[in-house]
């Protein structure tokens, strides 16, 4: 299926700062781009019309994890994120296997033990007692990576009004609310307690084949590794989804932020959007589904 | 001078469990290495002599920071891990540099943006507004770095017994009480705050030229990225030093634990030293620094 | 001057709760109360208006702070709490005394000492390094405390949407954001830390004699120990103001709350006003003011 | 029985100090006081043999959970606090009552209230959820109590280093280790989350009729209100005991601390003693209870 994602971020600057975005579409998914994938950097003057800016250059690198981030000074005033892609991927739901087994710790691959360690919004060394308690009577590998996913988005509620930047998964087992970061967050740090390798995961998840659901966003999920492969989990929806668009994963939220602002930068502007389209770019929209989302 | 790094650390594990150890020494020292950096572990039988015992084999990789990473599984019973290295490391205390600049964010490698982030014991997302007002009136680069530095040596007090393993920075700037590894969190958080890159080291550092301070232990120290490479510094101990032995570096305590145990382990028996030595291996001790010792 | 109070809170009970309000005028008020300091409850049927609801009788009982609590059951479905007072207070701002002395601890009145002590959200122990480095440079007494309630409404910016029923003052000192109760805390626990007794304050505060700000609603603001005597003060407004009228004193907002229910109760309306009044129960506003409010 | 009860506390204060302490029986225990219960001050030269120093005068006062307090001024040098009572107490083991049923809200004794709300180191709304969920299937009243205090003693070890002043009910469910005073915060939280009244207690419990456990400490236990009393609770000792003497009673130890300094004040000496004495004065030990010591 082809999806496109598209995206229009601004921010006001008072003065000059280094910024680092990540942005990209996961170098992963490079193979499958059959547009874009072009992050527009500009900065725009008040009367400017979109893409007629003047264009920052970015400066790219991979980072431990291997995502691609792109480095820039964006200068005192109005800046434009933007990027425009379309992805041919696979229209199948998120795979699940109930049979997928829990690998031992000494089977673990090198690179996958850094997803057992505690991290900054992951606090695995506080969680201990509490997930062996909460999933003792689990069987180990899917079933126990799934009550895991269950329990969260069991016992957390949805509010957009209830995010903060340093909210924690201790902070989120406390308050039991929060948006998709923290959803994740809490379901990452106790998979880990459980030596399931985690990892935090943002992209972009539309409302494709799926019952309009508002106003697009980045998304963040993550997934966990059974079996000698990641498995996607989303403890938010919790549901199996179609056209999920992968764009950086890492220990947890600190790790990916979309954008990282080494100075004062004030969101303006916000907006984003992926779509199912066909060969010739129209938005394709399930009839069915988008009944179902009023019957819901 | 030549050095020589030797510990016995033993571990009573209920059932085998799998471990991860970083117990080498840092790989750039492998050149200077002259003996041994060899990591025994052995399965002991209560009655069993050291280096008797049932030697187990670890399987190395390198880690994403660069550190050199043991792992294996334990049996049930006694572990023991031992080792001892004689090393030639320059005898200079840690350089300084007080016209170090601070290197614009914009011109960091892009490898060391990392230690800009936080991460689970230094939570730079709280400190933003503290370390502003704390330092806003020290000069950037050299001398900003070591005015957090003294400001922690000056604020935290030292004591083996408020060591936990759940302490943040954010517990020793409130607590003002801590070990080592309390004090150079607090300073790398506090540092990074500052856009001045900041990693954690683990290594060993005995009384090399210094007064007899008690029985030897790992030491943690962290290193700030000035002027286009990485200096030491020790918030704790607070004075150029002689003699560290450098074995792993990473955004903080979580990244470069001595040992991770995936599984319950009791620690025995623990035994660290680390002294200059002549060539046939004595001991030197300086009878100078020794008097100054009992003076103080 | 005439001050009337006046609130409509409805909230909506799946199942009976028992509920405690603390909603009347401050028992010191009672002999300056005009009309009015009766609070209504009301169970609504969806259909019925204001007032003509089944009414549910309270208790009523004196707290060890002296502040008047009203305990109920609430019957499942719409509950309506409301009461329209009018006062007869000073018209005059807060009082003030730059030569108000701080009174050592050992001549404080006995029953001021808890006043001194952490609570809930003014956790005292925490922050007592912090205090003393943020403020050592003041003089005792009135000038250190007008620094500490200065240093927070300088440091800490206003948002609705930052509120959260567990934030601490030292969430409040770490994000730097907040609604007018965490402005409070956090001045609240600086001054205690300096031996300057301080509790926390609600009542209400209208736009009297100021530009209008908004709509309605509670106001928090505390009260320090100087010179023998209780000083009002708000780390928000930080202005001396016109027409407080006080509800409720005690060491956090955990000891005030407007209303604590044992059992869920989800708000569904909620409409405070304060305003000066004339003898005929007209509302005054200072066209002065307003204009003031234009330009700011 | 008869219980004698004593102490010997030494501070160490680098200058004057306000201090107030809270180490007098409990007024409730006054009629069956037969000798002592006098706390004498003591302003020690270096060379001065016990209770031959210089007296310090204290004023009394009751605080507003009921408790007596002493409140004076120390000068610079050696203090000492000490006492000696004997208390004519039952002999009997802490009162069960597996009928005991649990008040609702609405039935609580006006003054008991306060023990449902958060207070500083029991954070009642962070627990609210993990209460729910740990004790959703006990039955009200004394089953849900005591299974709430068997949980605490099963899930948290005793460890005198893990002891520190700022630690909260989240810090112990988190790390599961503390003292005695870590137990009953824990358990107080989860008690009040389910509507069950909780009071953390103060007060020295010595081996009496108990096999020898170490040098004595005062001790900390709590209370519970349910079928119109309170009923005392131990989640550390978790055994129903003989020769509880209480002291004080409050929401934490915030309320009950033992001495409070407002100044530096270093212990060093700390001696307390509590035995079963007969009319001579003579301790009694139950040999057979030694004994089951020696075998457990």
């Amino acid at each position: 299926m082809l999806v496109r994602s598209e995206f229009d971020i601004q921010f006001h600057l008072p003065s000059q700062a280094a910024m680092v975005a990540m942005l990209h579409l996961h170098p992963s998914l490079e193979r499958y781009t059959q547009q874009g994938n072009v992050l527009i950097i500009e900065h725009l003057d008040d009367g400017v019309a979109p893409n007629s800016g003047e264009r920052i250059w970015a400066k790219e690198f991979i980072d431990s994890f291997g995502n691609r981030c792109s480095r820039f000074v964006a200068p005192a005033g109005l800046l434009r994120l933007s990027s425009t892609s379309v992805i041919d991927i696979e229209g199948e739901p998120d795979p699940m296997d109930e049979s997928a087994r829990q690998v031992p710790v000494e089977e673990l691959p090198d690179e996958v033990l850094q997803f057992l360690l505690p991290s900054r919004y992951c606090q695995v060394d506080l969680f201990q007692s509490i997930a062996l308690e909460l999933f003792a009577g689990t069987h180990p590998g899917w079933p126990r990576a799934v009550a895991i996913r269950d329990w969260v988005h069991q016992h957390v509620q949805f509010d957009y009004m209830a995010a903060r930047v340093t909210k924690t998964a201790m902070d989120v087992f406390n308050e039991r609310v929060g948006v998709c970061r923290d959803f994740q967050h809490l379901a990452v740090t106790l998979s880990r307690c459980q030596n399931i390798p985690a990892r935090y995961v943002t992209g972009q998840l539309g409302d494709i084949r799926w019952p309009y659901s508002g106003p697009g966003d980045f998304s963040a999920w993550y997934e966990v590794w059974l079996d000698g492969r990641w498995w996607t989990m989303d403890a938010r929806h919790n549901q199996p989804r179609v056209g999920r668009v992968l764009m950086a994963t890492g220990r947890d939220a600190a790790d990916v932020a979309i954008t990282t602002s080494f100075g004062e930068a004030t969101l303006r502007h916000f907006w984003v959007e992926s779509n199912e389209v066909d060969m010739d770019g129209n938005i394709l929209i399930n009839t069915d589904l988008a009944l179902r989302g009023d019957a819901a």
